[in-house]
């Protein structure tokens, strides 16, 4: 395709439903607070809201942890600020890999000249503590456990509690991955003891894409300022991004991404005017709902129920039904945007987000109504009525 | 400062003119097309644009370099993006230091593990292409030469077609520091044959801030594609990225900012319209009034006529006269943000920025008048009706 640079004109984007495995859907409160106009980084009054900013996502984190602020990149950016922080050439790091975002650790930590020793659970499965142990006690010189508390390529909730427990009983200090976790599910960063946890935006937050809140313990901070060298990254060097967020300091690093800030400040503000525990439990029952749906239209979880994130639900797609062309009629028909799978699940699975101002009724009812419709379409019988039935109920008796 | 949680309300920021070093002020348009709702950035719909992108940006860069995308993250990861992906360990990387960012390429340099030849020039001063020829003749293993168009820290604007020129007769690639020269003062990618160029979105882009536009022609392809070990960041890693900005792939790499590349998108569209040349042009005339004005007022510019950035004026701050105090003054008085000098400059000069859609009539007499008025408040006689009258002039030969 080639673009004649004369014929581009302005940009509409059409309007969808976002129940894929991320962004999610934007309250419009968040997208009017995107496009206030944009003023210094350094003003006075963007500085008041910084530290508002920190004091809002230590509320989301459950943290008391000075060092807590959002990167000015995506996620991966986040995860990224974790390893170079803390692993040094040389450093044995235990990565816990059940999922593609396991595997996006093992290459950091490789990057960061570290060596990975990886614990395999099976796509689908919850992270293993005993593995996890088992491993501690094979390579008693790990400095670094990391793992991935909602894998969002897959559905599956480890349980971050106990593997990071697992963790500190070895002297480790632990990496937690809570990009589709954080204001879905419980996260509770002191009473837990995770040290470095890092989450995206545009997942149960429901900001704009492209910020990364990190918090970082006192053991993590400790172990950053006493590196033998430099951090190998400019950008991400902590004692260097510290300037910027010190409000003693507030010395210039980079141009902040203002107008992205002034959206997470109200996303924030808006998660604790709901307050997390009640976030939590919206994300369950919305889950519980599409779940008796799904159970009604014949589809099948990939992850069993004690495992499952509410807000990322991936179900095996049917025998006879074409996966993509199923996707493809949401998107272009009902203007629903769902989740592909990855890796080895993909064309095998579909994952359906409830994430965030996503995770509400008028979703669960329009997804489960256009998927009954698609699969009819597609010569396979389904009740939709059944489906949107069965929701009903299930949020009855929620 | 301690905040209480429960005390935090929306942010609603005041409205400021940006004469600063960057962020710009924001077009209505581009502010609307940053808050339209947020879609899938997998999504066709989203993939159409970032074809459009793609050329939008190549237009700006002037170049036909098939790698041309805007990095996800502010301009020190553009930057960042350069030397990870260029440099290796052991590489000898000449920098042209004349201010705070070629310092910060140094940083780069070593991080990466090359090691860095410094010609030095002093802040205010172009780089000297013979002190660059002598460095090369000195170093003739220098594989790569790094030096910034336009010193945001300092308003000097360096010969960078001369510059690629002498280090290309050495046989070395460039990376050209283009953050606030891009849109502001010619830049001809092709014709100068620069290798790597990274730019920022927030200064005459006029954008919001957190991207950083990126080109890169074929020899630094090659050089990448070439390299003896992986690059040192998994997320500024071309090889990947490039995965999800070739239209012919599109698998997936990270979640991309999608509001702000919208945005991004408009304020190219209105770089279009415009006319590059004109945008030049108009950066130029705006330049020459505030000048004017400035003479009448009787400031000095740090940086001779001939290297005289047009989009960056700094000014020293004349004798007797509290430098932060009128800062404070322009800013919660007149709502008039300008910058402070950094580094052996700070205390000593202002900068004055005339970036994008900053760079207008209004904001040059606001500022005229706001800044002798300040004078004024300080017991310097300062004749603002003057500096109007001299502005209004220079625009009437213009």
């Amino acid at each position: 395709m080639t673009i004649d640079l004369n014929a581009i004109q302005p940009f509409h984007p059409p309007r969808r439903a976002l129940m894929g495995p991320g962004p999610s859907d934007m309250h419009p409160r968040v997208l009017t607070a995107l496009g206030q106009p944009v003023i210094g980084h350094l003003d006075p009054a963007f500085a008041d809201m910084m530290e508002e900013l920190k004091v809002l996502l230590r509320y989301a984190f459950q943290t008391d942890n000075a060092l807590t602020f959002p990167v000015s990149g995506p996620g991966s950016v986040g995860m990224e600020t974790c390893f170079v922080n803390l692993v040094e050439p040389g450093d044995k790091v235990i990565v816990c890999r059940n999922g593609v975002f396991g595997g996006r650790m093992i290459e950091n930590v490789e990057r960061c000249g570290g060596v990975a020793v990886v614990v395999e659970d099976a796509w689908g499965e919850a992270v293993d503590p005993q593995k996890l142990a088992d491993a501690l006690k094979a390579h008693p010189d790990a400095k670094v456990v990391a793992f991935v508390q909602a894998e969002t390529s897959t559905g599956a909730l480890s349980d971050a509690r106990i593997l990071i427990d697992v963790a500190h009983q070895a002297g480790c200090l632990t990496i937690v991955d809570a990009v589709t976790s954080l204001g879905g599910v419980a996260l509770e960063v002191d009473e837990w003891g995770a040290d470095a946890v890092y989450s995206g935006s545009q997942k149960c937050l429901s900001c704009t894409p492209g910020l990364s809140p990190v918090t970082f313990g006192e053991r993590a901070v400790e172990r950053v300022k006493n590196r033998q060298r430099k951090v190998q990254s400019w950008f991400m060097d902590l004692n260097l991004v510290l300037g910027y967020w010190d409000a003693a300091k507030r010395t210039y690093h980079h141009t902040a991404p203002i107008n992205s800030l002034y959206a997470l400040h109200e996303s924030l503000l808006m998660l604790k005017e709901e307050g997390i525990e009640n976030a939590w439990a919206r994300h369950q029952r919305h889950h519980l709902a599409l779940r008796a749906g799904f159970e009604a239209l014949g589809l099948s979880f990939v992850v069993k129920p004690e495992a499952r994130l509410p807000q990322l639900n991936a179900v095996h797609v049917p025998d006879g039904i074409d996966e993509a062309a199923v996707r493809r009629s949401l998107l272009t028909d009902f203007n629903l945007e769902i989740g592909a799978g990855l890796g080895p699940l993909a064309g095998k699975i579909w994952r359906f987000g409830l994430m965030g101002h996503s995770c509400r009724e008028e979703n669960v009812l329009l997804c489960l109504d256009a998927l009954a419709r698609t699969f009819a379409a597609q010569g396979r019988a389904a009740d939709g009525a059944g489906a949107i039935e069965a929701a009903r109920a299930a949020y009855g008796r929620c």
